[in-house]
């Protein structure tokens, strides 16, 4: 929070000002009274359990403490909002109570943008590093790649890996800013959107988000990075290093581009000549928004609830699928669908032959059954959220497009949908249960679902 | 055939008449001729192969042929259309084509609804006799309730079950018409309409369908048959032998219930104020619409498409759920979503206690984990065709909610949805090749997915 205090002061931004600064002084200050009183706990004493509330936990508290400026500025006078607004942020959503967007100070608008790439950050170290220790629904299969025990995994030590992943991350910051401003945007501007960008995220400092720069230069170099932001981390460390050998044989990697390049030429071929007048353009917009809808960034550099139904269903459907597993991208998850598709088909070969016994081979590996199983749950409790959040949502007198897509659009991270929540609008007008509620299932889909379920089980406060 | 051709006979509708006597007699033929060129065919000469390429040839077949008097007869003038709409009632399914029901033939609309009450009782004996011998999808669940090897099971041999079961479905069949008729509705329409509730097919002999009767008695009566037909016949036999520890016992049944008295009352409460003035009429006009897209009949005594949202994302909800495994009901089924509920739950525990051992319990009975595998596989696939039926219905341009409605409302085998497939409408509108798929998407869905999409495999042609 000391940047974008930086900013406002260097902005004569007075009222954001002192909201920084009350907000870090208050969070020291708590900070240093907990560090006094759990100054004896022994480092590492951590059970599986203490993980789960741990990482929970961390998220909420980071959301609270976050929506402060907002709130303490009076930017955004409702609490509910400030904290839909920084959840929304840090869970790399991009779903906005904003109206309009524009209006507030600039340094509150990094500070939103920063959420992203904070919360973006956390999720790829948290999904690479933490989570697959933890054993959530089969990210464990993260790990497969590496082919010898310890070998050739990134490094076993959880604080190790997050360093090179950082290093990756401010690296693909860097160039992606660079690159944004040699398109002719302001630092500014540049650093918002790389934020909102390789943290799948999809908060603009425009009301029209990427459509406003209308330059077919930015939307390729967001739509690059985005596509690289959905992929798995632990391939760009493995992309550097030389050994590409792994790109060739991730069943993940490949999957994903295809569905990426797959969703992007059926949407240009319907858009050509139906909305768009040039190849050029249909295609520029159809790649932009397969990857913004694909990896759960959101961004929109098009109204596309325009777009005739076929692209738009298309986008609905990559609505499900999210982007790779150690990425910044939400989701189901690339990996989840294809080894469900690959289970499906093996059941099938099991009513051929019923004695006969099949593995299911991921990037060269088989998977074992306990990880089907794990991810089996998991798509099932994603569904089972998506009704659970359409029924809470209608419930506030939403048809039923809006609440399915309000769902889709939250549990996912992907911030807009369709019906009432589309791309050219916002979440303000939903009552302060709903936002509640929402803040609770973009949190959910955020931790892989389990890790923040779990916490609502008698048994884990048990014993 | 000889029933409806002696109705057309005896009402004078020639071109009926001449319709179903050239398709018996042509039928009849080439019986004769297969039977004659088989004759030396060992019985019970079949493979498990064999066993599903038998089953889904026989409901093409039966539609093929059950189509020809509508198209023979001129009344429905193409036959993808003719087709459809016999598919749709083989499969129980109720989705029409017909602009103007009351214009038919009063033979060809019996023959319409003969086709619900025949397909559901073949799809009854195929999933308590047949399917579950073939390994579909989780339905060797149905077997569970035995407690012993075979003193308890309703008959090891399938003539025998399928002789039972014919009986109860009769009887059934026998007490609804007589009490229809208690309600002042004609023998033809106590038929019609007991054909469609059983079958939970949902074809009425009425442009506005039950709405018609406008009679809280006739509503009644067809809401409690169709919960009636919702459930697993197996346990309708059991209770007819006094058994009634089982009803208490049966995880699926006691969850099915829940779930129609929750959808009930939630509805019920949202109506009664909001749509209707009294709470009778709103308990009415709920409960039969929450038993009508529960167990996939899709009647309609109302026009829910213009309820309040709450009690339209209810029946949303409900359409992902389907009736009891072992009914005439389609959908998912009530037991799938269970075992599934309790195993992402399972999972859940094993995140906390990873070496230990869960064992899933359905009806006081441990479930298998290859069981549990198959039902996993089965919800995957099933999610995947709604996403691939929508996909083709809206390249014919229809939008997302219809799109999808429509997938849920065919593969499901409901037939009126949300959209433009509402319950005052109709699915006349489609072009050829939507009609076609999702033909193919009815039967796909009513034979529980892995019946019919084993055929597409290459693996079920070799050796």
């Amino acid at each position: 929070m000391a940047i974008p205090a930086l900013l406002a002061f260097i902005y004569g931004e007075s009222d954001a000002f002192n909201a920084f600064y009350i907000t870090i002084a208050a969070t020291l200050f708590i900070s240093l009274i907990i560090l006094f009183f759990f100054r004896d706990v022994k480092e590492n004493y951590m059970s599986t359990r203490d993980g789960f509330l741990f990482v929970t936990l961390s998220w909420v508290f980071a959301s609270l403490i976050g929506a402060l400026p907002f709130y303490l500025s009076g930017k955004i006078p409702a609490f509910t909002d400030a904290f839909f607004e920084t959840i929304s942020g840090f869970s790399t959503t991009g779903a906005s109570i904003l109206t309009d967007i524009e209006s507030l100070p600039r340094s509150l608008l990094f500070w939103r943008s920063l959420t992203h790439w904070l919360g973006g950050m956390g999720i790829v170290v948290l999904t690479v590093a933490v989570l697959p220790l933890l054993g959530i629904g089969g990210l464990q299969l993260i790990k497969a790649e590496a082919p010898g025990p310890t070998v050739d995994k990134i490094t076993p030590r959880i604080k190790e890996t997050a360093k090179i992943l950082w290093l990756i991350y401010a690296g693909f910051t860097v160039a992606q800013t660079i690159l944004l401003m040699l398109g002719g945007m302001d630092l500014f501007d540049s650093l918002t959107h790389t934020f909102g960008t390789l943290a799948t995220g999809g908060f603009s400092t425009k009301n029209t988000s990427v459509t406003h720069f209308n330059s077919a230069y930015i939307d390729g170099v967001i739509t690059f990075f985005m596509v690289m932001a959905g992929i798995n981390f632990t391939l760009h460390f493995r992309l550097l290093t030389g050994r590409y050998e792994y790109l060739i044989r991730d069943t993940e990697f490949k999957s994903y581009l295809f569905i990426f390049f797959a969703a992007t030429i059926l949407m240009t071929h319907n858009l050509y000549g139906n909305f768009y007048g040039s190849l050029g353009e249909s295609l520029r917009y159809a790649s932009f928004q397969a990857a913004a809808i694909l990896t759960t960034t959101g961004f929109a550099s098009a109204d596309f609830e325009q777009w005739p139904y076929f692209s738009r269903i298309i986008l609905f459907m990559l609505m499900f699928v999210g982007g790779c597993s150690g990425s910044t991208g939400g989701g189901i998850k690339v990996i989840r669908l294809v080894t469900l598709l690959k289970q499906g088909y093996t059941e099938m070969k099991y009513l051929l032959h019923p004695r006969a016994l099949f593995s299911l081979w991921i990037s060269g590996e088989p998977v074992k059954r306990n990880i089907i199983s794990a991810i089996s749950g998991f798509f099932f409790l994603y569904i089972f959220m998506l009704l659970l959040v359409s029924f809470v949502v209608a419930s506030s007198g939403e048809d039923i497009l809006t609440s399915f897509c309000t769902a889709l659009a939250t549990v996912g991270n992907i911030g807009p949908g369709f019906g009432k929540i589309g791309p050219a609008e916002n979440y303000a007008f939903y009552p302060a249960y709903v936002k509640w509620f929402l803040s609770f299932a973009m949190l959910t889909g955020r931790l892989e679902l389990y890790t923040v379920l779990i916490i609502f089980m008698p048994r884990f406060w048990k014993g």
